[in-house]
């Protein structure tokens, strides 16, 4: 391998692939980076065997050559080069990077070890928007599952297309998110449930560029720009999410976004135990207004917000970290709020937008 | 208490004296904030017996009171108010805070409790530049020790003032800083030790106001803009540090320091253990030449630096992060490096600047 290229060319690489590479040490080769070069770019690769993630560099290949290079010490090293021209040249299983009157050497594994991605070509596959995907990942990913416990399928975010619709859903059993988008005709069905790794790395690097999805039964590969991303799917059964959607709804409320979270913000400092792992909000809907009105041993706090409402009064209290992440993703001003009362889910969804919705479990205190 | 400020008055006294709240249990109050309202003026208070913080901020008062308060609920609370007018109301040993239509209320300690400053304006004094003392702060702290086995002087600042100079002095054993400035006559001589966290404060809170200072045998004051920082001083004997200082030279280099900071960020990452704790790097100096060669299992690096140069030719290991703790705080473009030999401390400065040395122990490979 000799390649001409820049630190940027570099940075730009290995910052897309460095999340694949393999946190555990089970099979050395996969703390690695492989790079070929050959065709006019740096082919820069990393899995850990679930997730895959392959950039497409161009620059100037003098000669071919593939090596893999030890993660770390390669972004260390690029993030500390002078800014400018930067020649590759591997010599034996080092890679020898001139910069300047200098020269950092490498010691490379060895590059037959690591695990070919396979096919990505996969037969069945269909295109989306970027930003929407982007936007879709964001809306629904906070709500997996994040213990170590949990059953798989709920770390996971389930997607499905089918019927001109692609949707996303994610649930940690007590709150549930859910979102679809109409995706014309054309494109193959797919349902299968993506790791929640996978779908955060992907909304990191996704972009404006369309995405072609393609997929078998057990792996799914995505790609966009110079990135192609290859993930497993989870394996189970994913609940009939469906029937978890409230069909009925007694009370129905429009709340200014802004205000909610900010008046839920400072009712979770009064959580029951003092510490913010259970931080609680109680909320009571009498009439246009939605009072907070609690305390524990610290203090207490008394708010009212001016609501639009319809239905019945009502009590209910959840828990504040899911009002705060749900109210995140909420880019209008107003939300809608529907309970089918203080025992059952509320559905919260942006006000003027019925494709989206973030249900939240009350609380029994 | 009555009072009507804003939250910005708030932010502004609780963010001042928060770093002196008792991070520790043994006395409850010590996690409160002392605020006492009285003269236009509320005044917060803060102590962890070894470091105290006073901050006077102007306001509407209507009423006198004094109370304390829970330091960390009433900073989480004063960060998430809405923007604009808050009113302060003590009924009885709860502060209840208006803000809108709304009203959150934290319960205090007992202000009985809270400890007495004494008396803040000692007889001993002498007056400093702020901006002087926060550089000369700046480039002595980093040598201190922190680790909890130090000797209690390692982990302090020396600062003695006579002469009409005043000099600041910090090492950890294995490397030493020293910085003197010219003070014109007058007020009194000092000489003590002070506290690291009570420094690392002081540079954060001090700008361009005139510091007095004042002290005794036990305590030492700094009063500067709506500020008052007591600490109390380290006991013990600091080492003789003048004697530490090479009064010889055999090799005086000037090298440019950001490429100098470049090349030892890039050599640590070869060091011995592939762990950055001990990273160390090596310089050949050979005329007007700097060489970095070195490697381990992992890779090698080879760079040169032009210097200039008079002297012996030599070559010496140093601790990487000491050399990259120094580069950091010399501002001038080239610095200045002179040792006795490859056994010596070497001593750095800036290019032109007589008046700061940052001395560093060779590492014996």
């Amino acid at each position: 391998m000799i390649a001409l290229c820049t630190k940027e060319d570099l940075l730009d690489g290995v910052g897309k692939v460095q999340k694949a590479v393999s946190a555990r040490n089970t099979l050395p080769v996969l703390q690695g980076i492989k790079i070929s070069a050959g065709g006019g770019e740096l082919l820069f690769e990393a899995t850990d065997l679930e997730l895959g993630i392959r950039c497409r560099v161009p620059v100037n290949v003098q000669e071919e050559g593939v090596m893999v290079l030890p993660a770390a010490l390669l972004t260390e090293l690029t993030r500390r080069l002078p800014e400018g021209a930067v020649r590759l040249e591997q010599i034996e299983n080092t890679l020898h990077i001139f910069y300047g009157e200098a020269n950092f050497q490498i010691n490379g594994f060895d590059a037959d070890e690591f695990p070919e991605f396979g096919n990505m070509d996969l037969e069945k596959n269909f295109t989306l928007d970027g930003l929407q995907l982007k936007q879709m990942i964001r809306q629904t990913i906070y709500a997996r599952a994040i213990t170590e416990d949990s059953r798989a399928v709920f770390s996971g975010v389930l997607m499905e297309k089918k019927g001109g619709e692609i949707r996303m859903v994610c649930t940690d059993t007590h709150r549930l998110t859910y979102v679809f988008l109409p995706l014309g005709e054309g494109g193959s069905d797919f349902r299968g449930i993506i790791p929640g790794k996978t779908t955060v790395e992907i909304q990191r690097l996704l972009d404006d560029d369309p995405v072609n999805v393609s997929f078998d039964q057990a792996k799914m590969i995505f790609k966009f720009k110079n990135l192609d991303i290859m993930t497993r799917l989870i394996v189970g059964q994913y609940p009939n999410y469906e029937s978890v959607i409230p069909k009925t709804c007694h009370m129905k409320a429009r709340i200014n976004t802004r205000q909610l979270a900010s008046v839920v913000e400072r009712a979770a400092l009064l959580s029951r135990d003092n510490s913010m792992k259970m931080a609680f909000v109680r909320f009571k809907i009498e009439g246009d207004v939605l009072t907070i009105d609690q305390n524990n041993e610290s203090g207490s706090i008394y708010e009212k917000i001016e609501i639009e409402q319809e239905g019945d009064d009502l009590q209910l209290s959840f828990n504040a970290r899911y009002l705060l992440d749900m109210v995140k993703v909420i880019d209008t001003e107003h939300l809608i709020m529907e309970t089918g009362g203080s025992a059952n889910a509320s559905v919260f969804r942006p006000d003027g937008a019925e494709n989206y919705i973030s249900l939240v479990l009350p609380m029994r205190l």
